[in-house]
């Protein structure tokens, strides 16, 4: 039986945009395993009262019940140890670890200031309220006010990608490191699907373009668009404002 | 015979600062790799010229030349393979590799503009001039001017440091996630010489301290300061101003 994950949608149930909700349907991908997600709405509260909190992912797995994109990660790797591997070992999974961190607490913070008035518009009718009152306490401004000014203030978060820019990037003349095909090293891991997940959700939820063309992490999304036959690049997106 | 490892070194010839030095010595200790560290001021570029260029750490390992922290880490890896390893695997090492690229750009960058003029006082009579001119130029100001006002910007470092933070630290309520021991996850890996190196340079070269006590990270240092016999508490240190 296919898991079950309850994955953000919205108002049109083919817009998928939780940078979380991305990260493990990629690591659900990346493990084979298929997946039947279920739309649901951030006023959608009592549809998850069976994980005993109330965002998503969640996931249910026969009779396991998952939720925290980083704890499904752990979770999948743990059950499906015979599957391609997430985390490359102990070690590559505290590391990631990291990453999610970093992911968590500069990334999403920093796209929310760009993007976050434009999520208002493509989240279900009955959500806005909700959505428009929980981010407008959490910066203390209205949606608007965050967003304003965004086309001066992308290159600032541009170079808040910069460790993942060193990463993937050609090196330095000289340098005798070489740069990575992806985070994960020569292959995809975890860390791929933290970043890209993460990005995702501007790609998806706003017409907005957060990365510069020629920018090392631009091109690395387009190999990342390419994993699972396309499966980043078919998601529907919202319209250009 | 021990490994030779060129080290910056001050006016007193026992304080040793580098970062990146710092990331090296703690790798060849994880290794169990003796070592014999050669003293090196900034203006001794003549010594270096075996290498085929101008900065530290280099290790000579018999006949194999190494310089650059996270190539000489690769190195020790790669021909050390049966001594305690320092990535845990290929995945490993690649996420390792973003941890560097963050230390690098945002850490160290942030760590200058707190203490680098206090690093004049230390550096060898004969650097003095040089280490001026480089970083005046690289700042575009005086280091006096760089250095003004750090105890008012000392909590944005700290706020810099939140990725390692969120690992180390107390999960929050409700997370199933667990705090890590250490950045490796239940024992030291390369990421952990990798932010320690980064720290010593502080705690070394400047009285001033980057970290607030209660703050998880500072809790992790005291554990890396325990490390290979109190290898990094031992180190000497610059005077308080």
């Amino acid at each position: 039986m296919a898991i079950e994950m309850h994955d953000l949608a919205g108002a049109d149930a083919s817009l998928r945009f939780s940078p979380y909700c991305w990260r493990t349907r990629l690591a659900l991908a990346h493990k084979g395993l298929a997946v039947q997600t279920i739309p649901w709405r951030f006023t959608e509260k009592d549809a998850l009262t069976f994980s005993g909190q109330d965002r998503v992912p969640v996931i249910r797995d026969g009779d396991r019940v998952v939720y925290d994109s980083w704890s499904i990660a752990e979770y999948l790797e743990d059950t499906y140890p015979d599957r391609p591997g997430l985390f490359g070992g102990a070690a590559g999974r505290a590391h990631a670890r990291f990453i999610n961190a970093w992911a968590d607490s500069v990334v999403l913070a920093a796209i929310a200031r760009l993007i976050v008035r434009d999520v208002l518009d493509i989240v279900d009718p009955k959500d806005r309220g909700y959505f428009r009152e929980s981010r407008e306490a959490r910066f203390g401004m209205t949606l608007e006010a965050v967003q304003e000014g965004r086309d001066a203030r992308v290159a600032e978060f541009r170079a808040l990608l910069t460790p993942a820019r060193l990463v993937l990037g050609r090196q330095p003349p000289g340098s005798s490191a070489r740069g990575q095909a992806w985070l994960g090293g020569e292959s995809p891991t975890y860390a791929d699907y933290i970043l890209f997940g993460t990005l995702q959700w501007p790609r998806c939820a706003s017409g907005f373009e957060v990365l510069a063309e020629g920018d090392p992490i631009a091109e690395w999304r387009e190999r990342m668009l390419d994993l699972f036959d396309g499966m980043g690049r078919r998601a529907p997106r919202a319209a250009a404002a």
